[in-house]
């Protein structure tokens, strides 16, 4: 122990809301970029310290270590042990990607911005890849053959972290799909209640709107005042799920990867679109919600799979004038609105339950 | 040959505007997505043929084309040629971009909307990575150091296509290297125009500030209304151009690919910026911008090298709510403010003459 942590507590200066004051080596570089955190649970003033519970790997960083492992309960535990000791947190060094997890707080700095206080049962929205943390129980209640790893020991969130408190009325396993997507609705009722069009509100199309980011952006987008929420799905059977759910007022069957046949089914439907949303993982989705999109209006990009160069490209190859955002997963009130949504709308729970179980 | 093309002119049915009836394959997508166009001369009734002149590779593909040839002109040529009887189309397989061109009109259709009429000369506004097109002279008069590639053949326009008239008060090849990039300048005015900030005006950052785009957008934040411009170059040498431009009011050096000393710079200058436009043509540039923006802020990405999911994670991870665009290269007006800027802002057209000749 070196450098800044030394500083006795009381003379610590305010940490860095990036954290950087915990990034130990290489020197400079952003939490995410390091190779080795400092997780001293001495915090700084605008720091909060959790007491973990549980982690949730990330589905690429699971399955490596499996694979690494043969999949050896021991062998599992031993390699997390490992990476949380070297590294001061739990960043797969192979896949490069975290997780999220959940625990509960023990202090929260007196400059802490974020709302939290000891007691509170939270979920940690910042990858597990930039969070300082260590494990005290050797993973001893962790079979090793879940990403779901029972877990005890503490880590830090920053000034600029963010978390949100487990809902007590709704089951954990749940209350992680709602807010891993939450920046979706969150976006999508912000530029749907901003959009400029006729006093019947705008229309909204969304692609793939029988899945958990696309039924809570349905959903955000009828209460944020469109006029008619068109819902796009690849199969009879997300229509069926979709129709049930009544997060649509249309619900259309097209391969969001046709361009062509997207934009006319959402034509027929009653579109153009003022907003597209777009949460279809897969890639090429690009063509089909520009073309969908009527002129001066804006298509959202969530899916992971969106290809920017597709999209700029695309959009100026058509001579289509739409403003394209690149979906951010982080607005602020996100989780907020998206518990919102899961409690108050039936069908969206509806949709949540058949996707998480 | 065969398949619709082969349909005698006379009994051809209007083409597709989008062009979808010049893909090959693989069928069904739009020609920027697909792999190979049919660059057939006999135009449908809604076209327009035109005889290349010279082309404008973009500057992503020009670099990807230097750094896998070694610069030598000879593969260089080599690699243009191949691309272009390989795919109908000259878009860089790496890097998926192309650029534009400049030519004459040799036949216009009977029933294209564009109004061009034989003799014009033009520049197209759609992208070479959708453009139908076959190069004849073996790109002979092509030193293979130029991203300006003088060049005979011909090339199609589709009835959405944009194209312009060549002003007649500029040089080509200015006009040329305008018309590149007058999606950025377009978009930055519009952003900034309606940014909600104080009466003073918007702070803009525009990273890139020397080059095209950047230097474009710089005058265009300007004339928008913005309070502060500050332009952010890598180099002692842009900087002297930048000053000598005069078109921002504050100039810093900064690496913008390391996201810490970026933002610090911007911060210096001024910052955090309302609005920041990001016109540098190297990849890792998402996080310094994202850290450079004020909450609420909006990010412009220019860069085709822009990642989508570094953009995306990239704000999630240090919590900023932010709005990222898309640099969208289609606006209406677009290449009419890009003109007005370079003749009446001595410093755009400095810095265009400098990098064009």
């Amino acid at each position: 122990m070196k450098g800044l942590h030394t500083l006795p507590k009381s003379g610590r200066p305010p940490g860095s809301p990036l954290g950087l004051h915990r990034v130990v080596e290489p020197a400079g570089v952003l939490p995410q970029a390091a190779w080795r955190l400092n997780p001293d649970p001495e915090i700084w003033p605008d720091e909060v310290l959790i007491d973990v519970e549980r982690l949730n790997l990330d589905a690429a960083s699971f399955r490596q270590l499996r694979e690494a492992t043969g999949a050896d309960p021991g062998a599992m535990r031993s390699a997390v042990l490992a990476i949380v000791a070297d590294r001061g947190k739990m960043q797969n060094p192979v896949t490069g990607s975290g997780g999220m997890l959940t625990g509960v707080v023990r202090e929260a700095g007196q400059d802490s911005p974020l709302g939290l206080k000891p007691g509170d049962r939270i979920a940690t929205l910042v990858s597990l890849s930039l969070t300082p943390m260590a494990i005290t129980d050797g993973l001893a209640a962790w079979d090793g053959r879940s990403e779901q790893v029972p877990c005890a020991g503490h880590a830090i969130l920053f000034g600029r972290s963010i978390a949100a408190v487990l809902p007590e009325d709704l089951p954990v396993p749940l209350s992680l799909a709602v807010m891993d997507v939450c920046g979706a609705p969150a976006l999508t009722h912000r530029v749907v209640s901003s959009a400029q069009t006729a006093p019947a509100g705008p229309v909204v199309a969304v692609l793939g709107a029988a899945g958990k980011s696309g039924s809570l952006s349905a959903a955000a987008a009828r209460r944020a005042g469109a006029g008619l929420v068109i819902g796009v799905v690849p199969t009879e059977h997300e229509a069926h799920l979709l129709r049930a759910a009544a997060l649509a007022d249309q619900v259309v069957i097209a391969d969001a990867t046709d361009p062509i046949i997207v934009s006319e089914a959402v034509r027929e439907a009653g579109g153009p679109a003022d907003v597209t949303v777009v949460c279809v993982d897969v890639p090429g989705c690009e063509g089909g919600a520009i073309l969908s999109t009527a002129r001066r209006g804006t298509v959202i990009f969530f899916s992971m799979a969106t290809s920017f160069t597709a999209a700029a490209l695309g959009a100026e190859g058509v001579a289509a004038d739409v403003t394209m955002l690149v979906g951010n997963g982080y607005s602020e009130g996100h989780a907020e609105l998206a518990f919102d949504l899961i409690r108050s709308e039936p069908g969206v729970r509806q949709i949540f339950e058949r996707r998480t179980t």
